[in-house]
């Protein structure tokens, strides 16, 4: 494990999957991690602006790998890349994957270090959360459905923990990956409606060969799920054929989606739903400012996709 | 009335009531007033720092000039005071007193410019809270009793204006009046909950030589009630008395205030609360970390003061 302070050098990885993105030459980098909230604020005074931030949980993969090359052509040569690795508690259900959400920070160090990265952020829960922790900043409309439904509480720690780390690293712009549709509309508002001084950048979805979206929880589906679980991008494309083919009624695209769905005999569907792509409330009609978003477990597993139509 | 980007001169106003504090000596000072949030931004970016941030609602008198003197003196002569005027409707209830609070902004110009102001922020409701605006910060322990259970909602509406404002302004510092002692602890905690970069300043109530605690309210008392009204800081005064003599039960120092209270005719308590000085959680047994807390109505007009064991 990396400790605060200390340093490491890029490995120059080079990427498992064959999976293309622009990715700016880097030299060899050194990375510096640090922990405490302190320590962050005080290093990050003293760096280059612009300071880009990329938020996450760590489990990096191909598509955080597309949000730090973003954010290090955003913030240029000079510029300053933070990715900050911490899996929030409070985004957690009390019976949800906190606790197995897997942990691999020596890989994502390398990643980082590969990415631009010119901090890691990786702070304690308690540092995070210390006792008697009692504030959050919740939105409440763009949450209230889709996964915010399927998850009470969900988007309450998500906006609270990115709202955290606004604070403490300051950044001019922050990057989020469109897979989590509904996190970037729901912090765009919260920018909008806080008036945080920060641009929020949205990166499209990385995906494997067969269009399964990367996720970190992927890696918890068993070979016959993996197999099966590009049916949630074929039912998203089918949509939206459909939709370019004149079929505008949410309803017969939904019962389209959750037809194309049931074909995967491990896949059960948590929500189908067809919104604005701004508010997130439903829609009876699909128009151009419409998303089609998903979620479906496999097992114990979650994914989630979307599709808008354009 | 002032718009975004005038400017008016000092009058060098006399203080109206014969009260002291300390005073820096002023020149004859212009004060920038900016309605816009953007026009704000770009403003802000460009002065000197440190940037010290008075928020009010306006009705300014001796108290704030009290916070804004503060202020000055925390900015430094080449800093800047950011004094925001603006009667936030998010944290009056639906049957408060919101639309007849008081808004002499000529008056509160005069008083800003005698006092050291650099820039007053005075922004509409509609750009504070445009069309769709979802997104609160909320406190949940602190704010729990005294003002925040006769008030439901308040500190929700307080916590998320000056959130707001702190992203606008971008203060070093912000200072607070301690007549609003619950408001001071919530925002203290949620300073410390979100990590946000400011530090809390609070500045001891001003009071009439009766005792009275000055507040912009204060003038909707009938002549009656203003001769009753300071019977809330002399119950304080003897509750303070009787713990320095070695009262410790807060049941019986309560009983003493309601006592004590009693005897003006027109006052109807609304609570009287002995209460840890961090948490506010009530307490049994007040110590040397209590504030005791109260709020009286006369008529319609609702008061609030407070005394800290020491």
């Amino acid at each position: 494990m990396f400790r605060c302070g200390n340093y490491f050098p890029s490995p120059n990885l080079a990427p498992r999957r064959p999976i293309s993105y622009p990715r700016p030459p880097l030299p060899e980098r050194l990375v510096k991690v640090i922990g405490s909230i302190s320590a962050a604020r005080r290093h990050l005074r003293s760096v280059n602006r612009p300071i880009v931030l990329v938020p996450t949980m760590g489990a990096l993969h191909q598509g955080h790998a597309a949000l730090l090359d973003r954010a290090r052509s955003l913030a240029g040569p000079q510029g300053t890349v933070v990715a900050s690795i911490f899996v929030n508690p409070t985004q957690f259900g009390p019976k949800e994957d906190f606790s197995r959400y897997p942990r691999p920070f020596a890989a994502d160090g390398r990643l980082c270090a590969a990415h631009g990265v010119d901090v890691i952020f990786h702070p304690t829960g308690s540092r995070m959360y210390p006792d008697g922790f009692s504030t959050f900043a919740e939105e409440s409309v763009v949450s209230s459905r889709l996964c915010g439904a399927s998850r009470p509480g969900h988007f309450r720690g998500v906006c609270t923990v990115v709202l955290k780390l606004f604070q403490i690293v300051q950044p001019q712009a922050a990057v989020f990956g469109l897979k989590d549709f509904q996190q970037c509309a729901v912090i765009g508002r919260m920018v909008r409606d806080l008036n945080l001084p920060v641009r929020i950048v949205a990166v499209e979805t990385v995906r494997e060969l067969d269009g399964l979206a990367l996720s970190s929880r992927n890696q918890f589906l068993t070979a016959e799920e993996r197999r099966q679980a590009p049916i949630l991008r074929a039912a998203l494309l089918a949509a939206r054929d459909a939709w370019k083919g004149g079929e505008s009624s949410a309803a017969r695209l939904r019962r389209l989606i959750v037809q194309r769905v049931g074909r995967a005999p491990l896949a059960r569907i948590d929500y189908v739903e067809i919104a604005d792509d701004h508010t997130l409330q439903p829609l009876r009609q699909a128009g151009d400012q419409t998303v089609i978003a998903l979620a479906v477990f496999f097992g114990k597993t979650r994914l989630i996709d979307n599709i808008r139509l354009r």
